[in-house]
């Protein structure tokens, strides 16, 4: 962990790579009929600059380069227009002849923020929502991103391996986890765990043992479990964990701005040999899922895939959950946690080169308690590549 | 640190607890002509009931009780409709005789899910913004919310006493930052640190030392720095904690879904004449604003006796930032860290009894770093109650 010495250039990723994202977002809003928007969100401004800034971006087929709205932190080097509030942007554009009927973020921004920003910038009323473009452009990630996703994964995959040197007998869930929040936090990861939508609130990632794997949240996550507090009913629950029981860790790997996604299980004592053939099943559907990771594939059918070989073993009652079942196996990951494609039955997206996949097969048994495999694959020509590379067998503890 | 074992029923706040936030609410919604809405945010549902669940909560002047919609988890104990989806709610509504242009929360929401929301219980568009009166009704904290914040005070208070036993010599910022983390996470912080709107995001907290006190950052925080990465630049940078270089701390206090607000000063010698003026200074003006708390006096006298304070003692270049000066110096805390009331110089807001306020007058010097008290009061009929009872002077980190 050294010291840093950040650029103050307004754009951090250079031109070229710039460029590369400034394309794939203007193919995909020709697509949508978008001519022209105007970017509000942390999480896609950085997508755009490699920085996080307040101020707004604005993108147009007609234009050449991305045109910066900047209220904070007005220190940056770089060609930018400052202003003080949204409502400064309305001159600048009539001025500059852009259009004042920008798509915007609908899907992020909040209601009153849209409604404000299309006054803001010259326009009547919100015109159309750019959000699903952006969420397109970003499901393909360029070489920069997947190295950055390949650094996370390393890091990642580091700290799960000390893991067992974490675990101290008679320990709780949450204990466990603190103590891998430390590690990972030690290691760099920057702790933000981003999810898309207002609706999914986690902290650091979640360990379920026992019983409470079966406990549903409220959330939109594979797995629940009943969290330490009913603001927060999500997670760890303050089991102890026991040494017949596994204990399933999926931690944020969020070392780099873009986060990786592994779950593995770790077990204090000897686990039971039922648990053992549903972590190699979870495993092996990972591992088939990777192979059917060609570009052109439906995303549907790896869930397909998935849900029929976990029936196959005689295990389709405890598939993606017991009490309440997921109705996904695998979901894209990058900034955020919950990316495209998304692996469902009824998805309607095709698996692209260059896609970055969580895969994540996972089981809960009452008396057993949650168990599985998840990896972050990179969709390449002739399959996915695994960035987690932790060892999948059931760890031991000791 | 024990088991946890919560209540199934989906109002964990009793009766009579819950309807004195209902009459609040509905009193809020009266004053701006809303006799009916629906809640959405995690954050508001939990106010209602004292737990998060995913679905929603009709409230109405009309009715007798809270109508709620559940989406998840759907386990829950108490009278509820279940639902998969938002649009299950019309046939509902229109049985029941409710209004189908309930107020929606504008500010919260996402521009896409109120317009789902609208048509979701029938109505043609988003009506009006219920999102004010609900941060006006949630201003004031009955007597369990002041005694949930209390003990978040209590529990930060004996976390902020331990961090000289974190600190080892040659230590960088973040890594005295994630010891804290981790102390004040085994002693029951549940780390989500809830900040209202899209822009702000912070992880458990801010440590700054040395220079990147002085660094901006892109959010609304009265303190910036520099962060350890481009994709969350607030916070520590990695600054090695010189010997006579004050830190600052100012650390996640959510300890029971309700955060206090909490900063004091560390320093590994022995701080300059300089910084424990400064600090002094810090203090007094808290002590001072807190004696003015007083419920009716406007909040903005507040800030202007704070300001004036730290001109009278000549440290008006440095106060509230010195590159970027923050525009208020304190602000209403509760389940999240930016609520009303706000003081500011052009705040319109009146102090009222049971509101809990942070105030923060710090300073940042070149050369000297950031320096400043916080220090949260629950407003009594005499004054500011202070609940984060932490030793005010420049701590020694030997």
């Amino acid at each position: 962990m050294k010291g840093n010495k950040q650029s103050n250039q307004i754009n951090l990723l250079g031109k070229e790579e710039q460029q590369l994202r400034v394309d794939r977002l203007l193919a995909e809003m020709a697509n949508q009929g978008i001519g022209s928007a105007l970017i509000s969100s942390n999480v896609n401004i950085y997508y755009l600059t490699g920085r996080v800034f307040r101020g707004y971006i604005y993108i147009s087929a007609k234009s050449d380069s991305l045109i910066y709205f900047l209220r904070r932190p007005l220190h940056l080097e770089g060609e930018y227009i400052s202003i003080r509030k949204p409502e400064d942007m309305a001159a600048h554009i009539a001025k500059l002849g852009l259009a004042n009927d920008a798509a915007l973020e609908f899907d992020s921004a909040s209601y009153s923020e849209i409604c404000r920003l299309a006054k803001a910038i010259g326009g009547d009323k919100p015109s159309a929502n750019v959000s699903g473009a952006l969420r397109k452009a970003r499901a393909v990630k360029t070489a920069v991103e997947q190295d950055m996703l390949k650094m996370s994964g390393l890091k990642q995959t580091h700290v799960y391996t000390t893991i067992p040197h974490l675990y101290r007998e008679g320990m709780r869930d949450i204990e466990l986890q603190i103590e891998i929040e430390r590690a990972s936090r030690l290691d760099g990861c920057l702790g933000q765990f981003r999810v898309a939508g207002n609706d999914m609130e986690l902290f650091m990632g979640n360990i379920l043992t026992g019983e409470n794997g079966d406990t549903p949240s409220p959330y939109d996550f594979a797995m629940g479990g009943e969290g330490m507090d009913p603001s927060l009913p999500v997670g760890a629950n303050g089991s102890i964990i026991k040494p017949d029981m596994p204990v399933m860790v999926d931690i944020n790997g969020n070392y780099t701005g873009y986060m990786t996604d592994m779950t593995r299980c770790f077990c204090a004592g000897e686990p039971s040999s039922e648990a053992q053939k549903l972590n190699a099943l979870s495993a092996a559907i990972c591992a088939e899922l990777a192979k059917m990771m060609i570009p052109g594939t439906p995303a549907s059918q790896l869930y397909n895939r998935a849900a029929e070989m976990a029936k196959e073993a005689g295990y389709e009652r405890f598939f993606m959950g017991h009490r309440y079942h997921a109705g996904f196996v695998g979901h894209g990951v990058g900034i955020e946690i919950n990316e495209l494609p998304v692996l469902a039955p009824r998805s309607k997206d095709i698996i692209q080169e260059g896609n970055v996949i969580a895969v994540e097969p996972k089981f809960v048994v009452p008396g057993l308690g949650a168990i599985g495999v998840e990896n972050t694959y990179i969709v390449k020509a002739d399959g996915g590549e695994k960035i987690t590379l932790a060892p999948e067998d059931i760890v031991s503890l000791d």
